[in-house]
Parts: C-alpha cells; structure tokens; sequence
C-alpha cells in the first residue's frame, strides 16, 4: 500500500490514522463480531458511537448548550432548500452574501421555492476576488436571516470577519453560514451564528453526511407542510433519527473529531498547521513567475488554493507529472479551469511541502 | 476477528465477502494511493465505479432500458415525500394499499405535503396478517399512481403478487412500489412498474444510500417549486450528480452486485436460498409450542420473521441467551414488541440453522 498526497475538493483526504483505524474494526467492531455498518441505528452500541461524535463535535467547536447538532443527509445543497423553508415559516425575507458559486446556488435555491430574497452585499463586481467590506451590507428591513458561505470552495475566497447582522429597527439578525469547506479548521464563536452547516466531505468525513448546528430559539418556525425530514425541530427532537440517519458516515466523522482532539490537540493546533499550510504555499505562488492566484491577501482562502498557469497549455503537463510525482487531483473545478490545491486539515503539511517542491521543479523545467 | 450472525432488520447484515474486500482497499484502491472515500465523485476513477455499479444492478434485476436508476441520500422516508411532489405535479392523486406501518407513514407523508389520497385497500382490518386481495383494490377515477410495500419490514407481510392498475376509464396506473426491504430478495419483472424505490440499508448496502428506479414517462411531471434535489428529471440528467452523492456508500452496493452476481450467482439463485432459509424458520416455528407467528402463510414475509413467545415474561432471557450464543439483533421493532429474525440476502443458511437450532434448545431448557 502506497497513500499518496491528495488535494482534492471534496470528497477529500481523511487522516490516514481515521482511515486504519475504520479499515481494523470494519468486520468486527470493537469484539462485538459485526461492522459498525451492520447496526441497528436504535442499538445501544451505535446509540453510543453516535452520542460521542456529537458530544467531541461539540467539544471542539464549543458549542453552546442552546445550540442542536443534527446528523443528517442530503449535503449543502439539500440545506440550500431547507433553510427556508424552516426558516421563513413565519414570513420575512432570506438576506444573502454573494461571493461565488455557492452562495448563488443557495440565493437560487431559494427563490426557485417560491421565497423573496433580498442580495445583501456582492463581489461580483469585483470578480469575486474580495468579500465585501463589513460596512457595506445592507440589510433589509424584513430580514429573517443572512446567508454567507464563509468560505468558497470553488473561488477560493474565505472571509476574514463575521458579517454584522442588524435590521434599521435594531432587531438581531440571525446569521446562518454555510461552513462546509473551512468548518473545524480553526476555533470559532458559534453563539455569533443562528445556523451553522456543512456538508461533511471536506473537513468532516465522508460524502453522504451533512452536519447542521442550529440554536434552539430558531426551531419550531418551519412551514407545517415542508416534507417531515426537512424539518429541524422534529429532526432534533428525534436525534436525528427520524428516519435511518448514515450510520457510518456518522461514525467515521467521529473517528475525524477523535483525531482533532487527541492526535491533532485541538481547533487552536489546527489553525496553527492550516495558517502555515497556506502561507507556504501562497508565497511560493506569489514569489513564482509561472504561477499565480487573483484573490486579495486578506481573503485568501487556507482550505482551496486556485493557482493559474502563465501559459495555460501547461496545464496538462503540470497535472499529468504532478499526478506521476504522488500529488493528486490538482485540477481546478470544471466551472473556472487551471489548478486547485484544497489544503484541508487531513492534507499534512508533508503533502504541501511536496507541492511546493514540485511546482517549483516544474517551473524550472517547463517555466 | 469472531463474525456472528446478524437478525437486524437494517441497518443489516452485510456479506463478509464485500467487507473483507473493502477493508483491504480501504486505504488504497488499486494502487491509486487514496481510498475511494477521499476521491472526487467526478474523478474518472469514481465515476467508472458508479457506473459499474449500476450496470450490474440493472443486470441483475434486469431493468429495462427505459427506466433510469437514480443513487440517491434520504432513505425510503424522503421518497415518501418526493413521489407526490413528482408524480403530482400534473395533477391526479395518490392511491395507497396499506398494509403496515411503512404504507401509512407514506400516505401520511403525502397528506402532509397537502395532497389528497385515496386508501385504494387496507390490510387493517385483519390487523395486517393478510394482504388485501388483488380483486379487492379500489382505484379512483383521479388515481395518478397506485402505491403499495411490497414486504413490510415490522410486520413481516409480504405480498405474493403484483396489484392490478387500471382505472375504471381503462388507463394504466403506474404503479409504486416501496421495496426497500424486500428489492433483490428475488427476481422481478421491472417492467410491471412506473417506479421502485429501496433503501439501501437492507439488501444493498450502507445506510445513506437510496435506489430509486423510474419508467422515463414519470420523469418531468414534477411540480416546478420543489427542491432541486427532489426532481427526478434533474437527477436523472446528472446521473445522480446535482451535488455529491454519497460516494462510499454508492461503491459499497456496487460490491454487493459483485457479490450477487458472482458468489451468489443471480437473483434466482438468490431467491431460491431465501426460500428455503424463510420455510425453515418457518416450519421450525409452527412446530413449537413457544412461538408463533401470526401473518397468513401465503404472505409470510421470507426478509422479515418476527414470532413471539408464548410467554413474553421469557423474552429478556432468550435474547440475552441468544446474543450469547452469537445470535444478535432478535428484538422485535419497539412499536410491536417479541422477537423478528430479518433473513435479508446477506444472512447464510448457516445463521438460520443455528437460530432454529438455538430456539428449539431454548425451548425444551425454558418452554
């Protein structure tokens, strides 16, 4: 067996120790002479590998007593259509930060269900290469909540703040985030946020498992006849077991929290490695003739690094010999071409060192 | 390592077979240096085992060209809701056979959602010990799609044919079919139906993964304000790719395949080992003086067996006496209670001839 270095955007690495340790249990889970995967979601075993997902999930990230974790399906996308729909059950409007791709996809999710939505603030005049200042949202006075995705996978554009959430009245807006591509890469105060999700591909486990934080006061507003699984109150008053939640996926993102707290040391670790991580690799892009990315510094995202060519005919060459020298999937997104290395907290600092060498070979080389 | 024999009614038994394959690539899939967790559903590696898998599905079931095969999140409890929003959009309404607690949570689901149903049969007047006869349905002149369980999970009830569908104007109803705990138990003929829906969690696969097949007529009559990721025409055009599929899972079931294709040899070989594991249990059970099973032998489910004993006051002791004796998961589902022994594919005859084995000892030591 050979592991080999792998950059991808999601699905994307998970430590190596989770993986071994998934791979040593997976016939028989800890003597109990069946897989993890062959429980009864309602047994006491599974009860117990999910209750301490959570309750690590919500050491590390420290989230309060007034906040629900659910474990539920569907990814990001499904949380687009959900969102509104438990969150305006009692009128008002949806506000939205745009700064890529998928902070539209959510807008438009939301209007292709019927909902008026109102564009707080956008990047797009500026190509999406800079959050707006924190000073230029405008909130509407009917605002239910504002939407950002605080970091975009795709753009590789990562907020530095947390956006101010108050209407002309006054009245506090509930902030509701898509972290799916930067959530538990570094401390955060999640009594700033209404709503917290994240798709669990990227920083939390494998595709298949969504995880939603949500503080209580915001339950209980859904419209009654969204479909029942779509509902977050009743989803949390089941555990998230309103129906079969992905028992495995569940318990392989509590192998994930395992290793951030006790091989990692915790969110402040990881923040340290992932700072380091991406400052590394940025200033070989920026120190190089060859190679360079667009977004400001201050927005430059730790979890996705786009890089461009100088001479895009390269591109086939950079990844077909950086695929040969270990260094996998470094292939921007279809939607916007060159490369993209995703730096999640699974992709060791050997695995960007190893980038850095290469790019810095191959300019030489082919530059 | 000790295997033992899991009754769970699903998450189920799994074959050894599949997980002892997916642990030896569960850190490298061939030679690639990463696991099929940490690739990208777009990758070509992934996508060839996505389509592998549902090659061999569609060869083992034999589905017609003209019905696509959807890898979905949700379970069969989000299909509850997405049929209507589907199948309705047009107009018509839903007629349901109730035969169980499965049948009723999808007609609720759909009242719910704020359509109107028609209950075209109900078993609950037999307390669900025996399928409505085929010449009993009552269809509306309105009815859009005929919905029925083809094996209910907690009651055990099996239908033993396939429900007549044509309105008193002569048309087809297409008919759905909630088979997700009985699809690949046996052969069927697909062609009888507009749509079949399964969780995994039973004969597939991991829990996180749904199969949804669909007659390509039924596609495109959506009503256009539901979720993007509930429309089956948007689906099927992104070969279940609108976000990210639920990757492991969905290479998970593509093993299973192998396994029925080349270990099992087939769904008739298939059916023919679950015939014979169901008689037996079955004969067992008629022959003792302790347990009982109450549905009417012609729709005894083969999947699901659930018996009690003749005094309850036994139950604790026989399966703490049974989980000893390496015979796991026996309780019956909490809304009924006693005993359920599931037989899905992945549990050997060996497991039901020490169950039987087990269950005559206990009842000459306790009966």
């Amino acid at each position: 067996m050979t592991r080999r270095y792998n950059f991808c955007a999601g699905p994307a690495a998970l430590p190596e120790a989770v993986l071994a340790r998934a791979r040593d249990e997976l016939l028989d889970y800890q003597g109990r002479g069946l897989s993890v995967m062959e429980m009864s979601h309602r047994s006491d075993e599974f009860v117990a590998i999910a209750e301490e997902a959570e309750a690590d999930f919500r050491e590390l990230l420290g989230v309060p007593s007034n906040y629900k974790v659910l474990f539920l399906q569907g990814g990001a996308s499904l949380q687009f259509a959900m969102l509104p729909m438990n969150l305006l059950g009692q009128g008002g409007r949806g506000n939205f930060i745009q700064t890529g791709i998928w902070g539209k996809k959510a807008l438009n999710e939301a209007k292709r269900l019927g909902f008026d939505c109102h564009v707080a603030a956008s990047s797009e005049p500026n190509g999406h290469t800079a959050v707006p200042a924190a000073d230029a949202l405008t909130i509407s006075d009917d605002a239910a909540y504002l939407h950002y995705t605080a970091n975009e996978t795709i753009g590789g554009l990562e907020f530095d703040y947390t956006p101010q959430v108050q209407r002309n009245d006054g009245a506090s807006v509930p902030l509701v985030c898509d972290m799916s591509s930067n959530i538990l890469s570094g401390p955060r105060d999640v009594s700033q946020f209404g709503v917290i999700y994240a798709g669990a591909q990227k920083n939390i486990g494998p595709a298949g498992l969504t995880l939603v934080v949500v503080r209580d006061d915001l339950l209980g507003n859904a419209q009654p006849t969204i479909p029942s699984l779509f509902d977050y109150q009743l989803l949390a008053e089941a555990g998230s077991m309103v129906n079969t939640p992905p028992t495995y996926a569940w318990y392989l993102a509590g192998l994930v929290f395992k290793w951030l707290k006790a091989d990692v040391g915790g969110l402040e670790a990881m923040d340290a490695i992932n700072q380091r991580k991406a400052q590394k690799l940025y200033a070989a892009i920026d120190a190089s003739d060859l190679y360079s990315n667009p977004i400001a510094r201050h927005n430059r995202s730790r979890m996705n690094v786009p890089f461009v060519l100088e001479d895009a005919r390269l591109d086939g060459a950079f990844l077909k010999e950086a695929d040969e020298a270990g260094l996998l999937n470094l292939k921007g997104h279809r939607s916007v071409g060159g490369m993209r290395a995703s730096l999640y907290n699974a992709v060791p600092e050997e695995a960007v060192d190893a980038l850095i060498a290469f790019m810095a070979d191959f300019e030489q080389r082919r530059g």
